[in-house]
């Protein structure tokens, strides 16, 4: 039965929702849901003792468990909200419980291989809608979760040719009702355009900290108590989740090692024109890339 | 004679100020110091006639020349804050005006490059305090100033062996009354700092960008639709002032080559782990960064 206040109900989407993994974006879009009042009810499966008790404290979710067989058995919704590395355990382990006419989806930063791990365990009567929303914070664990993190993002589905169009259209739905702008996309040109977008760029910021993180001890200490603009929003970035990001980089290895490949070719032209001391090549290239800022506050992703 | 109101005349520090250049960091200080009242008069001389005319407009200085010797004339202080690239050739041209007596000190990025083009200019009775806010954005002009760019900042001062320790005192007095915090370095140990948290950050991110704007049409296109977090913010870095940055990476490039030599080894080794899939190490790596951005928040430089 519907928990939430009755003149939400006109709008609840899914009666009972359940959250594999109650994190960063799991909470986000729980708390998102809840506030929306598209849910009957939500109930969140985290492994985590202490996810779960904050999510039931800070009332992200209605109930929590540990035990995956409870968490899907009545929900109508399924999102698998973990690192993708545990996806494939993740579906295998739930697969007998889910309910016929489930939907199943998903919100990995990686499509191909999470479609490879998730999609063979889904059984017959239940719809698999895997997608990504192209937010997030470089916190993480449900304190970090907030209702506002969608607004005005990209959400993008990958469905499988096999996907019915209703369920499509009911995981679309959830998204733009909770603020998200949704396309949908292959999976493949998914995993590419995102290893430029946001792996390769983690890649570099996780490797200049690290590299800071190997200095001896003094400078090591000038760099913490100096850092600049640059360096400090890198450490934002490096400060990620790194189970996350493991799994992302094993995930979608083939993309950023491609990616990677022409970003070291560029790089090391950046190295010769600075050896060279050619100012125009740099000033050519740097010229350039504020162009593309400019498109980006264009397209409003700014 | 000053032009402040009566009631901050008594917290006057210089009688009159020129800046050299009156684009982001030039106009934010010069927005500070009126705020502050800590200047007579202020004179910005900027070789382009927007800048000027803006700079005039905004209230940001109290006059505007494009004439040097003018602007240095009766200057008590001189502010070098232009590209760091033009400073000796403008050191050279102002030389000759300097008022006996006056500090001349400058805003550059890079120190060991900007004390040997521009000291040996410097005649007798006037004193070099070289100096470097840790402040800015990516925006430039004029019209990007504000004047709480430096509140809580760092500015750090390499002064000479023999620079007087009064004129030392006199520009750290200055840094401090418009918010920044101020330490002194070695200028080679500056260079090495700043190759670290500043220069390679940007390098790396100038590169994904430029990387991200050799794809082909379509993908280019998907990138700035959908540019996720990462990217988005190395676009920002990204948009930083391409003279600038040219002028950056020649006058420090001993420094940044150092650097930019063991990034490119991590990166390989990041390569490597990710490549053999290697999910243990990268693990690991990742966890350090974390801790990196936990050390720069208890910093307070976050």
């Amino acid at each position: 039965m519907p928990k939430t206040k009755s003149s939400a109900k006109k709008a609840v989407l899914f009666n009972r929702i359940a959250f594999i993994g109650i994190g960063h974006i799991g909470s986000s879009m729980a708390l998102a849901i809840r506030c929306a009042g598209l849910a009957g009810s939500i109930i969140a499966c985290d492994r985590s003792a202490t996810a779960r008790k904050t999510a039931l404290k800070l009332k992200v979710v209605d109930e929590v468990t540990a035990d995956i067989a409870k968490a899907v058995k009545n929900a109508d919704l399924v999102v698998i909200a973990t690192p993708v590395g545990t996806n494939g355990a993740i579906a295998k382990a739930m697969a007998p419980y889910l309910k016929p006419g489930a939907i199943v989806t998903d919100v990995g930063s990686v499509k191909q291989e999470v479609i490879a791990a998730v999609a063979p365990h889904i059984p017959k009567g239940v719809t698999f809608v895997p997608g990504h929303p192209l937010a997030g914070t470089e916190h993480s664990g449900p304190e970090s979760g907030f209702a506002e993190l969608f607004d005005g993002r990209w959400a993008v589905l990958t469905p499988l040719p096999r996907t019915p169009a209703k369920a499509l259209a009911q995981v679309t739905a959830l998204w733009k009702r909770i603020g998200a702008k949704v396309d949908t996309m292959k999976p493949d040109h998914h995993d590419m355009v995102l290893a430029i977008t946001s792996h390769l760029p983690h890649l570099c910021a996780f490797t200049v900290v690290g590299t800071a993180t190997d200095l001896a001890g003094d400078l090591k200490q000038e760099v913490i108590k100096y850092s600049a603009s640059g360096f400090r929003d890198f450490t934002r970035v490096a400060a990620s989740d790194p189970v996350m990001w493991r799994d992302i980089f094993l995930s979608n290895r083939e993309a950023v090692l491609n990616i990677l490949q022409r970003f070291t070719e560029d790089l090391a032209g950046m190295q010769k024109h600075i050896r060279r001391g050619d100012g125009e090549a740099l000033e050519k290239i740097f010229t350039r890339t504020r162009a593309i800022r400019r498109s980006i506050i264009e397209a409003k992703q700014a």
